[in-house]
């Protein structure tokens, strides 16, 4: 992509109610626009990245069987009567009345009209075990929204539902679903630390949340430190007591947060030179809740013998929109953005040193032809302006590399190539660089040879 | 993907509302359940068929040099109070109040949300031309929604908007848009035709609605028959009298919608043999109407003089969620959909016909794992279910291939395929079988050999 036709307007000045890193970054760097309050209209660049989370969270969905399906935004406020919801949800629901005077509300959350679905259609054993999922925008009216993205009105969200004959199906999505969450937050970049936790509105007796931590987050995370540098599970197992086994390598540590915490297991579980304690966010939460819906809302099928059971069910959300920010909270510097190379909107900038320069331009030209000839994602600065403008803005854009050709390496036919996250700089010849540009920056990049710069 | 782990739920009886074919056949075959009046769930086959949809759209459109943003689905009132249509859109226009009484309304379209954020990030003629547009829900609270998807509350809709420096840019805009819009409903296997439109709330004075004609179409169709046959745009040029010229190429011939036809100039301009007429149903709808909203609006940048000047804008639209139902309208017989290649949910329908007998299953089995690993997009009826509903389903799912494996084909090594448009059959050995449904079924299908059946 050409930056002179790109839509990438930055925001010089930092607007004051933009206290938190990934606020502040997505306006500079033309990621969101306010629309109103809590409410974002989502840049080419921003929805880019948010593209690429949802990628990766629809593929790890799918690899567990999870079937994608997509509820609408408004819904009957009758459906919610019948699960006693309605009421107890409070201002934080979007409410609203048809032409014709019919309750309606924007929907928070999908319980009730999955559960809906799968009554009217669903009838048998066979029909079961099954995990439905959608990626929808959500709304809630939150009174004093902040932190951009992070806690805005309308949000993206993954949710999923599962539904199972037994308590004992219900664990088995469940467990797959929490692997499933390890490895898309790890393919994301992000280091996520499942924590027991409560269940809140959406009722039931067992949830996890998955916690980054980041120095602006919303509550304290105490866990073993093991946990921030297991490796993900290789695969989801789909026989239930390999994945019981391999949550448990995960649920063996000690992870509360604040709500849950207790300083004397904390200390008795975990060595103190393992104690980890860190602000942090929650980016997915998982819940099972047995008959909660199925039962009031009479969703049963019946079993092998005939007999008709209450589906057992379970709940399962990822905050998509949320996660732009969250990965930036936890991958930034002063200069700005440093993207994970999974969600980076592009993987490389270009920057055209002196466009007025015909042999410089001419390389850089070339350069980006044989990029996205070999299908590398290239943000190419070809506008007339001057070089420190374009640097500055390369380091607030955040991808993982930056190329430069300037009139000197026009003439040697090189690329200066800086890694965003180290710093690291070499000059390559451009046949070098194309290559270079296709995999991530390694850890050992710049360390080979002094580089021209 | 296999039937027994899928969620296809069948509608049995249809609902006595369902009116039209594509309403009646989506509900039966599983795409979509209603949620309230005009307001639908879409489930895993109806979504899939929405995404490619979706996915040929995005194609064109950045083929075009057009870029994807997201705007919310919730937009302040006072955005609407500026271009003076908040009072004008009337009870069409779903009104509520945020906790704090706020005005807000769910977006029916979004020329003021784009020419906001336009206004204020853009500045310099250097910034222009730019196409934007974004796929989002959208809300149009008819007083009786009706025909499904083809006229619901809740609507998923591609808008772009172009912003031009002047008139003449502003009209290339439209025609690179014109083409890209014959080429994107072309790919998805649907003859529309460009007829010129009035611009309604929209304003402006220059449209275009592209009709495709099919019986249960709302309004009436008359032109040359041409139309119907004229091949799309192999590339839309980049300059601006040859996009002219290619739109020209349309636009010579006539054609119009009842509200602006005119029976003299058809019998003077169409020869008798070349009169066509039919219902017809509005799929796209595209606008030039120059500085309608940007001068209201302030959206204005300073030319290269350095005068200031109101930018030169339209909007382009597709009914996304529409065009489900209507590829349906238009390609459908007695059993049921017959679904074009391009947005077929799956290729092939593949049913084991005795799932019991042990190697009539294990040469399915191989047959799938052999689709499979050739990335054949398969729905394969592995279910201990008569042979009879297997076939019903299969013909009402309107996949493009049927392969059947019944005992006889098994010992054989051999596949039956029909080609679910024309009925046509050949039973091939399963290696042939696998190249031949890599392609869509090629008209003589059939006619070279006499099947088995």
């Amino acid at each position: 992509m050409r930056l002179s036709r790109y839509f990438l307007p930055l925001l010089k000045e930092t607007p004051s109610e933009a206290r938190i890193a990934s606020h502040r970054l997505m306006l500079r760097a033309g990621l969101v626009r306010q629309s109103s309050a809590g409410i974002y209209s989502w840049l080419p660049l921003g929805l880019a990245v948010m593209q690429k989370i949802a990628a990766i969270v629809r593929e790890e969905q799918n690899r567990i069987g999870a079937l994608e399906m997509l509820m609408p935004t408004i819904q009957p406020a009758a459906l919610w009567q019948e699960s006693g919801r309605y009421e107890d949800y409070g201002e934080e629901m979007l409410r609203l009345k048809d032409r014709h005077g019919v309750a309606m509300l924007y929907g928070p959350t999908n319980e009730e009209q999955v559960t809906q679905i799968f009554r009217d259609t669903v009838r048998s054993w066979r029909d079961v075990p099954r995990l439905l999922y959608h990626i929808q925008w959500k709304f809630r009216d939150e009174i004093r929204p902040r932190f951009g993205v992070m806690r805005g009105r309308e949000f993206l969200m993954k949710d999923a539902y599962s539904f199972d004959l037994d308590e004992a199906g219900a664990r088995r999505a469940y467990h797959k679903m929490f692997l499933a969450y390890l490895r898309s937050f790890h393919r994301m970049g992000l280091t996520a630390v499942p924590v027991a936790a409560d269940t809140g509105p959406i009722g039931g007796d067992l949830s996890h949340e998955f916690v980054v931590p980041v120095a602006s987050g919303e509550s304290e995370l105490f866990c073993h430190a093991d946990l921030l540098t297991l490796p993900p599970p290789a695969e989801v197992p789909e026989d239930a007591a390999a994945a019981a086994a391999e949550v448990e390598r995960f649920t063996q540590f000690y992870a509360a947060s604040d709500a849950r915490h207790d300083a004397a297991a904390f200390a008795r579980r975990v060595p103190k030179a393992a104690q980890f304690c860190a602000r942090g966010i929650e980016i997915g939460h998982i819940f099972y809740f047995g008959e909660k819906y199925s039962a009031p809302m009479g969703c049963r099928v019946q079993d092998e013998s005939g007999k008709s059971r209450a589906l057992h069910c379970g709940s399962y959300g990822i905050g998509i929109s949320r996660l732009v920010g969250a990965i930036i909270e936890a991958s930034h510097d002063a200069r700005g953005i440093i993207w994970p190379w999974a969600v980076a909107p592009f993987r490389v900038g270009l920057v055209c040193l002196q466009p007025q320069d015909d042999a410089c331009r001419r390389q850089c030209e070339a350069f980006y032809a044989h990029a996205q000839a070999a299908d590398i994602e290239v943000l190419y600065d070809d506008r007339e302006e001057r070089a420190g403008p374009k640097f500055h803005q390369l380091d607030l854009t955040g991808l993982p590399w930056q190329a430069v050709i300037g009139p000197r390496e026009a003439a040697a036919g090189q690329v200066e190539l800086k890694a965003r996250a180290s710093g690291a700089r070499r000059t390559l010849p451009w046949q070098e660089a194309l290559v270079q540009i296709q995999s991530p920056p390694p850890a050992d990049f710049g360390s080979q040879a002094a580089g021209a710069v």
